[in-house]
């Protein structure tokens, strides 16, 4: 087997609205039919749980990165269950570990995710984004921050992006 | 001895502005006198090395949360040296071992650390901040993000906070 | 798909003897052909390699869990990458995230990654492992480390545990 | 103020002996009368808690890494808390923050710091240490590893190591 092409999807857990855990699914979906695989907090609720399952009932692999010292809590779409034990720590490996990062919704969580990935000079693309977090996002991250509203424009960035990076 | 009162300084580091410096370094001042500890990110240049210079001229006892394996790179005035070797995921216990934050210029590190801070409730004093910034985090952050634009109204609401909270 | 039997292959580096890279190579691929997911500290040499290497050339599934900040040293045989840049505190990760510890050879690495798995009572199987090494594990991990010295004991001591505690 | 010489002091937690707690603490009122500052895992007993009040009880600085996301089940002698919110991974940023690691008795969490240090070419005392776990350090740090059996010759060795490599 190859190596895998890893897309990180970010956003509220327990606060999530109904769109956004729809829009999550939907993109988990999306990105599974790609042949990427979903990286997301891995709990068992709000948009990283729908991410994992959209992604999971497409034949998608799903990769969990927990925040527990074990699987308590976890998605049950989750594939692959990383266990960090590190808390919200392991916000930075969420970010380090994807090749692009996706963020619909906002929260206190999904904004240090999002944070640590441009503090690591990573691709992040905001999907259906407020106002105030899109000019905040693109104050501190520049050119490496991207703005999009269909989730088809999203893997439409996402494939230009690993074919100009040759990502493999 | 007696359990200390650990207040994190945060901003940018490269990049922050001579202004930036110059305020962190009289923040960091305020701070000591009080008796209180400094705590920052503890690298050689920016708000965490001013900040930890102003306390440390002033009788303060410093602490530095180092990203690195070493203490290469790390502030001169910093008398506790914490080596992490986790990059930026230190900057999950900055946050989580501060009693309160202070934040002064913003950059991608600093934005990781306010978010983590919200994520675990933590009280967060917004000193002289931006307007979009100040917007971002007073929306994800409502009733636990003040600001203030002096270092004498700083050191007033750590002063009432510390004692509301019984923190010794 | 289902949530993935994950087991743990630990071993040194740098330092592993060319035996002991056969054997890992050997064991990687006695684990992909059980449908197991194959763990490992994920760098280009030594057992975290074979181990891969052996599971990969199996059809096998491989997860790298990787130390730096970037994929750079990574096994060229890991297809997922979790990128930590947390150094020897990812060893914390390998044994929690590991429904099983198999452990070949011994070095200062290896044995952080042995205790933290005792630590969180995980099972530990030492497998051809040298007198002492086993002697002092037995001491301080009592029934939860048990020996082997051949890969077939080993994938058998597997089976049973995977069966009696429901993993899946 | 200068920088700090920061001395590990590790061993069991709730399976500490009666002797091993009573060493703990003379071993931190030795350190203490140095000048030298005290780090441990900082929990509410066992050597980590012993060895903290030793210090404190001696006019010494202490610094307490913990496990948790809170202060709470910290020892009371722990005058600066480091929150870490990642569980036994703390345990490398012990091994990373300590000049020297001095290390009475032994459990799963003390070997994986003992391992931790040795893996980052750090120096380990082992005082009043059982034999097999002398014999495998020594086996897997060779000369990183020194033993002793007194409380004068653990801070012998210290104040020729800090003269040597002019720690400061």
């Amino acid at each position: 087997m190859k190596s895998k092409v890893m897309i990180g999807v970010m956003g509220p857990g327990e606060n999530a609205t109904p769109e956004e855990n729809e829009l999550a699914y939907d993109l988990g979906a999306a990105i599974a039919k790609q042949g990427w695989v979903v990286l997301s907090g891995g709990r068992e609720f709000g948009v990283m749980n729908a991410a994992l399952k959209g992604a999971s009932d497409n034949n998608g692999l799903t990769v969990a990165v927990l925040p527990g010292e074990t699987t308590k809590g976890a998605s049950s779409y989750a594939q692959i269950k990383i266990i960090t034990g590190m808390g919200s720590a392991r916000n930075n490996i969420n970010a380090l570990s994807s090749h692009v990062l996706v963020v619909l919704g906002m929260a206190a969580g999904t904004a240090s995710e999002v944070s640590l990935a441009l503090r690591a000079n990573k691709k992040v693309i905001l999907l259906a984004q407020d106002e105030i977090s899109t000019l905040f996002f693109k104050k501190i991250g520049t050119y490496k921050v991207v703005t999009v509203s269909t989730i088809e424009d999203t893997i439409k960035l996402i494939k230009d992006y690993v074919s100009l990076n040759q990502i493999r």
